[in-house]
């Protein structure tokens, strides 16, 4: 009775945007995992009889530890159930998967992990727009705008962000953003390099927000939101 | 009779890492193309008598002109198909899927991008490490490593690529990977960085290669290799 986990990549939002893997193995899951953002119309791949498990963790808000969340991993997989850890977009991309894989090998826990569609991907989809141009987009990169403390990490390598011939993607970055601009700014990159905030993406509520980089900072640290959202900085931003 | 055409992410090669949308799509499609990478199995998905083109492009070899492609997709939308074009990964990421959606504007063509499971996230799953983490491999980038003529793209910010702390994936980069290697070095990653070696990644053939960055290029330039490969050169490279 060694148990296995299954760390199943949910996508953005879209309960479309599941791969058929995932689909399958959440309807043979005995016991589903999930977060905020992995919930909704998504779960009703899972088979009747399941036991589904709220664990939600997100940005600024009241949520179960951590470790929490990888002893009830273990402790369910040391049943022999069949576990499902979801997790939103593609698990590999700042969903914390590292923390929970120790606990499981720790446990000498099998898994395994599936792959998904990143919430970058689901945007410029959204947006009718590439990530990546020969020429003028030839590198695509992802940062997170909000460290464990829900702030702007420190350390960011600014050579590499305040690069005008790059797609920056910008995850959990909304509240930061207003710095984050600043500080592209201040390394070289024009306030008027295309912006896009995309919130909701993958929901019925989504919106897509164009505007040049500085104003799209402006904008932001007028307003709030509740939305999960992401912010595109670069020349495909534009549309 | 306008047409419309969806581009259809097939994922990285696996059938079942294709999303729920992108199968029903396949299924209700009278015209499919596709490319080299996006065939196989994953085809099962099409309608019975649904026309499937191939339009195989493939770096380094001889393949149809782009703009033949852009315009067989304007003169099946405009008989009034379903047009899907089915691209593998994501579509976003080193498509060419701008060339294309610039012609179906230029005719007046509707479409819809299909986001999917781009090669970096299947690779890092298959090898069961993420592609962040918190504070050592806080960013994540994509460059590819063969620009239109095969050879490393010119231009490359290497303060940005040459990042301890940074997961760099590189597509198509297998050829000009112990040139990249040179570079990354030149510039102060230290030539022990674990890298990965990632091939046909979502077939049954694939195969994965852990060795040191500068260790990986010598390999990498003593063989050759026919199946699709990617490289992640990072701290969580080393698994």
């Amino acid at each position: 009775m060694t148990g296995f986990v299954s760390f199943v990549s949910s996508g953005p939002g879209d309960p479309e945007l599941l791969t058929l893997k995932a689909a399958r193995l959440m309807g043979a899951a005995e016991v589903v995992l999930f977060d905020d953002l992995s919930s909704g119309a998504l779960l009703y791949h899972c088979a009747d009889g399941a036991e589904l498990i709220a664990v939600g963790k997100r940005a600024g808000r009241p949520s179960p530890r951590q470790d929490h969340v990888s002893r009830l991993l273990v402790d369910h997989a040391r049943t022999g159930a069949r576990v499902v850890r979801l997790k939103s977009g593609d698990a590999g991309i700042f969903g914390r998967l590292e923390e929970e894989i120790t606990a499981l090998r720790a446990a000498g826990i099998g898994f395994e992990i599936v792959p998904g569609v990143t919430a970058a991907s689901a945007a410029a989809a959204a947006a009718g727009i590439p990530l990546t141009r020969r020429g003028t987009a030839r590198r695509v990169q992802f940062i997170t705008g909000a460290d464990v403390t829900g702030v702007l990490p420190e350390g960011l390598n600014w050579a590499a962000l305040a690069d005008p011939g790059a797609t920056t993607v910008v995850y959990m970055g909304k509240r930061s953003f207003p710095r984050l601009a600043e500080g592209l700014i201040a390394h070289g990159l024009p306030p008027d390099t295309p912006a896009l905030l995309a919130e909701a993406v993958g929901h019925p509520h989504a919106r897509l927000t164009r505007r040049p980089l500085a104003r799209l900072a402006e904008e932001i640290a007028e307003t709030a939101g509740e939305h999960p959202a992401l912010i595109l900085v670069g020349p495909l931003a534009e549309g």
